[in-house]
């Protein structure tokens, strides 16, 4: 297992569940329902996650975190976006430089 | 540039940031604010994920999960974790069986 | 009907689940699942009120935000809070100076 | 004071300050900024309800909670929306039978 690559197969997966059969698979299900439902599911994994990290047990804060992370996969499936695309928003920001332009950028919002 | 490294790179830089100076960088700052100053702005790039999908904009969509997904790496270092483990997390739900057993589990609930 | 006692009255309501068998009723059964259970239909609520407001339609905002404070009750039930104590909160910040006050107080934060 | 008739009067004083100066005004200046934060604010202020009832301390749960009906209320001065239609929802939906009727609607999704 390389867990590096492990978003671009898991992106790989999800765009397949978009035609697969709603009845068999849960991804192909979310996407049948809409973006709405795949939306909702974002919401309630970000405030697991809040409550798992409340309650300070890191177990559940790595297992809520993946659940976060796999529907905000789902999200960008169903987006047309790749995760690749993500990373690379996120490598453009790397280093002192980038995080501190970032924290200008924010704070003054 | 290689994606595929940028997660663990940041997880490196944020682990870093744990001892900066708060004056002079924004996620050393966020250490130094607690963990619920963290968890607040995860709830916020989650609705700003939200807000962006529902304007079918892919250009916001990408930023606002790369903004959700490097606060969740801030709360991962702020809590001791290394994203790997949650690429190990997805990488055992991998493939079509444990995509369906995330399934079967989470509707149950 | 007098919308100005809904509150209350369902507060009274709610309260009176804490005992119902969680077989025949919503509310007891939120109740006996426990307060993570709760949130999480709170964080669900709040976005789906989100997603209504960027549809636009009243009628969504309506029944959302309704969902959203009917599970805030439960919430204040769940935690032998009176919504009462909510609105004198609110009344205590009302006027001119007191939301003023608000905006110094959080806008800083 | 009157907690029964707060919520129509800070509709009044919300819809009153969407024509005053948002220099002066934090709720003139929401409106002024639009939609996405005034929604920003209720998503911010449903995890802090979250995060204060995961402390288990009421004063926070009733401040939060207060907080979070406060954002819905500039949320629905902004989409032109009464909080009396939303009490009538909730209203509507009274008793055992109607809060049964949603319990059946809701799990079902």
């Amino acid at each position: 297992m390389n867990p590096a690559g492990i978003l671009t197969r898991l992106a790989d997966t999800l765009e397949a569940r978009k035609t697969a059969d709603p009845q068999t698979s849960y991804v192909a299900r979310l996407h049948a329902k809409g973006l709405d439902a795949i939306l909702k599911k974002v919401a309630e994994e970000a405030a697991e996650t809040l409550m798992a990290a409340k309650d300070g047990i890191p177990e559940k804060v790595i297992h809520e975190t993946a659940d976060l992370w796999f529907h905000t996969l789902v999200l960008l499936a169903h987006s047309g976006i790749r995760p690749e695309a993500v990373l690379a928003e996120l490598a453009r920001r790397e280093g002192v430089s980038g995080i501190e332009e970032k924290a200008t950028r924010k704070e003054g919002a």
